[in-house]
């Protein structure tokens, strides 16, 4: 990816609304990681983990929020460097605009609304009355199926598949391999034997949301399955039927939610955590990497573990549990104790 | 999805073999969800969970197993209401065929035998000597390798692929991203090098297995590895190579089966759980959620944690963990007793 | 798949630099299963848990490590029976070679170099400038992007999606539904929203790397995600973005790592077990099925549990856990006896 350019950290500064400390006029070509900086880049700071990491770093200036451990050199300070670095990035690298246009080698049904600007790459496939919004992207082998709908700026990344009826917001990215509109997991038992319930709802994705690598989410056994705005979900993430998940939370990779659970807004759900059916969890809820949670969870609860419990009760709980030799032997000491003074007091 | 007409309530038990209480001359237009349901729609109550959403759902007639606490009201009353609601919802959403015909844009074999009725989507891809039963439905994108089969009725979504010998029965379901025998997990490590061990085996998947999004079935490296019949497998799940699986077994989403492992028949796999390799699982083990089994389990056994242990065992250490600080307190006091004790007999 | 023909058992032998028991002038057909070989069959033991099937079984010849067991028998004797198991799989099976060339239904851009030999499959796609190397295979809708690499002799199943850039070596093979350089899961949140931060770094896969199917490999944020020559990757993994792993490391099937994590070489991860952001796994480190590694670990480390612990003290803990009943009434005991002394020293 070409960078877009040569900077002053003063002028980089005004892009972020950030402060200047040593020489604005210093020339900049690049954002780069700590260790492979070299002077005419800047670098970035806002891990404690690599303190030595960015004293040690051979950038021509560094990112902070603090300048206090970097006397003597180049600085951009600013309040929220993680944010600024989002910023910047744009900056040194600037997306190469995908041409509009439908790839020859792609199928896209004659009842298909296609709007303007909208680019539809090789072997993609766009169904019966499908409908895909202004400067949308599909790459290379999604399948829009019949019904659909993509929303205006969405990037549908290669072999992305949106089932029939389903409904994608604006602004969203859904990366390879993602699946909206499977069947949910709905069996209805006789005898021993699972007969299909069949699900008819469908899956509706908010605006802004992104959705990782091969991420699943199932359609609604009636009604609908539902993304709420602003909400990230990494990859490999299972999102059951008829689950609505609210604004602006965070699902990160692996993590299962069952069906007809309903997260607020602001949930975060860690690595490898999963939350059962039917389950509300309040705004704000904290799902700590691995945990299950099987009980509602109150807004802003930060839970751990399997059955999850309050993560404070949970850390206790492992503290004691490897300190648990020491108490036996406590109980032991206390036994022979006991029995002394039994002897004696006979 | 367009419904399926009007039915009285009268029609509608007749369809499921229910009984009325109320008006069986009302008219219904669709089933809903109890709190998206109007007057014109049935709508369902078979979960405590959702008691009060029943009592206030303004739908027309309730679906239910026990008339009692909805006294007044039109009722649809079945011994197994989730077995009647998944017969009712094909009544009011009747599926649409799925055309015959292969499509222009899709690339079969010559030497591939389609038979009548068949499906096959744009860009889906048939190999040489691939066998597809009547009626069955190839997705866009989807690819049968060469020399495999698949049966009767069988949907394959989009981008489901099925890797060259493998075999795949009649009525089957395949979600979309699903993958069929990819080779499994097999090294021989000489010197910390892991060679592959070639995997030549296949996979067979029985009859009326569904099969969720992106799960994987790695081949056997030799023989097969195996899904039983009537066997529902949930998003994501994995299935190491030379597993065989029994019949009617529920795999719920991204639990893990590693290779060579045996499942009996009717086994429940639930959400994120896993099983060891070379183990066996008794007829109807149930594995808990996120439990790790690492020995065989008899028939019936519900295990759970990790290293899995009975399900009793489980909970009761569970509840033992959490009042670990009582413990701690206990064993204080006696000290604390103990030396008193130990200060006056000196 | 046709088999190779038949070999007398000592031909079988000076293959694999083993020694004959029995009788050297057996024909074998094949390999089976232990409990599938026939006469004509060689069958192998290397696992204790099948001794009673090997006895039993009806091969011609089997490949043992030790003879012993197997007095009466036709045997090959091997130092590792596992691994030249693994080279007569290649003699029975000889691979099929994939005739070269572009299927008409391939889309190749223009400026891509397409080494000789290399066989793109239907409905593969091939980027501006993407480099394919000799002898390459891309299965059917393989995607490589824009200015992405794929080394020589390395095979792409069906759907394995390469994104723009990133560059796969020599040797490696990619199961079905692989995306390498999906974008890294980052996001700067100001005041609740989350504002991506773009991801314009790259994957690099080294030689001789094997990654399972629907596997997710983020590309950095700046600079490289690094997966290290002759690592072998399972099913489902997920790989976060700048994450580095060394060289013939073993990531058993769901296993997680998490953004910026550093394994060493030879590092085994197994199933569904976890490695938390920034952290580093010394070389040797084994993290056992579901552990969730939360601190960095020193070479040679075996770690279990969540959070993960030395495997010893794990392994003693659940012991505790599950014997904290017996604990508990060992200090009802002593609580009774310390008050009956209590009583008579009033």
């Amino acid at each position: 990816m070409a960078g877009g350019g040569t900077y002053t950290l003063a002028e980089l500064a005004t892009r972020v609304g950030g402060m200047v400390v040593g020489n604005g006029e210093r020339v900049l070509a690049g954002i780069r990681p700590l260790d492979e900086a070299s002077p005419e880049h800047l670098s970035f700071y806002h891990n404690r983990r690599y303190l030595d990491a960015a004293r040690a770093s051979r950038a021509g200036a560094l990112l902070v929020a603090d300048p206090g451990p970097f006397a003597g050199r180049d600085l951009l300070v600013c309040a929220d460097p993680y944010a600024a670095f989002a910023e910047l990035l744009k900056v040194f690298h600037p997306q190469t605009p995908i041409p509009a246009g439908v790839h020859p080698n792609a199928v896209v049904a004659a009842s298909a609304r296609i709007a303007a600007g909208v680019s539809v790459g090789a072997t993609a496939v766009v169904g019966e009355r499908a409908v895909i919004g202004e400067r949308a992207v599909l790459g290379p082998g999604a399948v829009v199926g019949d019904d659909a709908e993509v929303g205006a700026d969405t990037v549908l990344h290669p072999h992305v598949i949106v089932e029939p009826r389903c409904r994608i917001g604006a602004r969203c990215i859904l990366h390879a391999g993602v699946v909206i509109g499977s069947d949910g997991y709905g069996f209805a038992t006789v005898g021993g034997v699972h007969h299909k319930v069949p699900q008819v709802g469908i899956v509706v994705v908010e605006d802004d949301v992104e959705l990782g690598a091969n991420v699943c989410v199932d359609r609604a056994t009636l009604g609908e399955t539902r993304i709420g705005r602003g909400t990230k979900v990494d990859n490999l993430v299972q999102i059951g039927h008829n689950v609505r998940i609210g604004e602006h939370c965070l699902l990160v990779a692996q993590a299962a939610i069952a069906g007809s659970a309903r997260l607020g807004h602001h949930v975060v759900m860690a690595g490898q955590s999963g939350v059962g059916g039917h389950l509300h969890l309040g705004d704000g809820t904290q799902v700590t990497a691995k945990a299950g949670v099987l009980a509602d969870t109150a807004p802003g609860e930060v839970v751990s573990g399997m059955p999850s419990r309050p993560q404070r009760e949970f850390l206790q709980a492992m503290a004691n549990l490897y300190r648990l030799d020491a108490l036996k032997r406590r109980v032991k000491e206390l036994e022979a104790a006991v029995a002394r003074i039994g002897e004696k007091s006979e």
